[in-house]
């Protein structure tokens, strides 16, 4: 039986080092948001600055915000920014694009970079995006590239000599499952493999140490736990050593060594800079570079700790109240990202049902409810009230009920 | 000798069916702003909306933003307002990363469709990030593709039966020359080569008919005469005739068929949705929305008739009182995009003189001055007072002074 009471429950909050960290965001009344693993809430700084870069500056400055504004570093500067967090050095990080794409850019650049080998390994159920990306690559190869899909507890035994990249998320999208990053990159390592990290799911959650690692290339969004906005632009890390060996698939010209010459010759520039390739996103990565100050003076361990408090205390409340719902991420919390898993066949109806009384989670096919935890805006007490609602909502079987069942008719 | 004088000009104005488009623009007061062409003025609408899309869509809605503000469909539905100022279907264009990435999209799409022949055709001056797309591909194809640049006179004979690709940018960023986009592309046809155009400093400048012309793939960004923001989403267009043939090289989660399937296969989705590849920029997007609100009923080829106008009225006035100043774009306006060119040895510091009094224009190295006419939102005595501004720095030989040579030292 769970010793849990709202009288500890309140403590824990009292006593959070993090508490007053929820006032920086904008967070809807009444609602308990558990998503953030999905989208990050809104800094108030972001808003803020928002309308700072779009009246101010760029309705005011016009063109010269380039320069005036220092919009043309906005890449490098939050880039650097972001480096701190993930266990990066200055000019080793830089915003541009997509996930998507700089997973691109960092594979072509492994395949250059690393052993004259076909096989890339990664895992089966890594994100979509990233199998997509590798597939494609793959396909596009002319035979030289293949893909090898394995579980996750199978990695380390795949790590042949025949791996010429290890391509890996950290902290899995459905099962939460965290990546020993330093163990799999030292053994990638030992084979001669070079190392690609998606952190999409672990930057901004957990203390990510990727020089401490040796990792290779990494990429990541910021629009989850760096809470940049819908869509903004993701980075690009590339380990110092590997960053002027490369020539880039994805050029462009703000990766050319002196852009504002408008060479038609492409001379790549030095260090991370060659990454770029269009003319920066201002806005994003301006919102990035506000949101980003939120984590001032966070202490990213003891952000991690709070949040695995809260996931294990979430569990431990939900798994005695629910039966029916099945664990569908490590119950050790050291061995989960920022996020808990559930499974329910009825996974869909119920997250239609909890969201329909103010807990926002999210529902993965065919049977995954997930729910993201931000030490930074969420509290014991959300916890506590999270796992009543889910408990209600078991306890009514909504998706038994009239009214499912109709919806579900309809869509 | 010139007729112009300051009554005609202020006719002018009375007479412009767009001057009432000016007040939908915030611009600073006092400021002549002749640089549209690089980063359109901010629309009002744009401001309210990039404020509306934070605080209330993101910072009220979270996750749900998706779905209730339509993110989802951002991508496809301003691409279809895009469409129709530049000649494509609904369904043929997509809003997405930016023109570097789109253009590299494009380019290996149209090599898989088009003809097995090696070389792909471009002008010798195109703007840098073009040329350096293309060199890319070039470096990366082990051989199979070649990049032969001419001058662009001498297109025509040199599309040969060896030509697989013609990828051009519709008005060049120095000279603002303007390929005839319709005999090129038939002229391309008629050796069974494909078209690929780059409509960044046409778009939202002047009618452009890609379908009528019969254009295979082309892209562009929003920032210039679109106005959506520094460095917001780029666009691209595929004919409806390639589309689903295409094999993407750049995959990811969003141009999967079913994206929220979370599948570990990528299966395409079909039509114009095949380009994407990650998360929507849902900021970016929603300026280019508002931004494109403002075209609303304007008639384009009216708006390029006033653009060459304020061009023809610029050389009239400033080739006359400024002797020294060359031309360096076509005299005759049909020949122009939206922008006149000038050179001369000491053009940086002319520009800067000139921004010091309030007219912004732009340098381009090595001689060349760039202005560029926004017919939404510049006048013709805006026109005469910039006109005015550069003879009197004329006038005063900037270059020569003791301030500038001090300044010149400096940088």
């Amino acid at each position: 039986m769970t010793q849990w009471t709202l009288d500890k429950i309140q403590k824990l909050d009292a006593e959070d080092i993090f508490a007053a960290k929820r006032d920086e965001f904008f967070l809807p009344e009444g609602l308990i948001y558990l998503d953030g693993n999905s989208l990050g809430a809104l800094p108030r700084a972001v808003a803020k600055r928002l309308q700072e870069v779009t009246e101010k500056e760029w309705g005011g400055s016009l063109i010269a915000g380039w320069n005036v504004h220092s919009w043309i570093d906005l890449p490098s500067r939050v880039g650097d920014m972001l480096a701190g967090l993930i266990g990066a050095d200055p000019g080793e990080v830089v915003l541009a694009e997509s996930t998507s794409i700089n997973l691109f850019k960092a594979l072509t650049a492994a395949l250059q970079a690393g052993p004259k080998r076909g096989t890339i390994l990664t895992e089966e159920g890594n994100f979509p995006t990233d199998l997509y990306v590798l597939d494609a690559i793959a396909r596009h190869s002319g035979g030289a590239v293949k893909i090898k899909r394995v579980a996750a507890a199978a990695l380390e035994e795949n790590l042949t000599d025949e791996v010429a990249i290890l391509c890996l998320t950290h902290s899995n999208f459905k099962t939460s499952r965290k990546h020993n990053m330093a163990a799999l990159t030292k053994a990638a390592k030992e084979v001669g493999a070079l190392t690609v990290w998606d952190l999409s799911h672990s930057a901004g959650a957990m203390p990510v140490d990727l020089n401490g690692c040796g990792v290779d290339y990494a990429v990541g969004c910021g629009y989850k736990y760096l809470n940049s906005g819908p869509g903004g632009p993701g980075y690009i890390f590339v380990a110092k050593r590997h960053q002027d060996k490369l020539d880039p698939v994805l050029a462009g010209w703000m990766g050319h060594i002196r852009p504002f010459d408008f060479s038609g010759d492409y001379e790549p520039a030095d260090g991370i800079l060659r990454q770029l390739t269009g003319t920066p996103d201002v806005m994003g990565a301006a919102a990035l570079e506000a949101a980003l100050g939120v984590f001032d003076n966070v202490d990213m361990a003891a952000l991690y700790r709070k949040a695995q408090a809260l996931g294990d205390l979430f569990l431990d409340l939900v798994l005695e109240s629910c039966p029916e719902l099945e664990l569908g991420c490590p119950r050790n919390a050291d061995d989960r990202g920022s996020q808990v898993t559930l499974k329910h066949a009825h996974g869909y109806a119920i997250i239609q049902a909890v969201i329909a009384k103010g807990l926002v989670g999210d529902f993965r096919s065919p049977d995954v409810l997930r729910f993201g935890f931000a030490p930074l805006y969420n509290s014991y007490t959300d916890v506590w009230n999270a796992a009543a609602i889910l408990a209600e909502v078991m306890d009514e079987r909504v998706w038994e009920t009239p009214d499912f069942q109709a919806r579900k008719k309809v869509t």
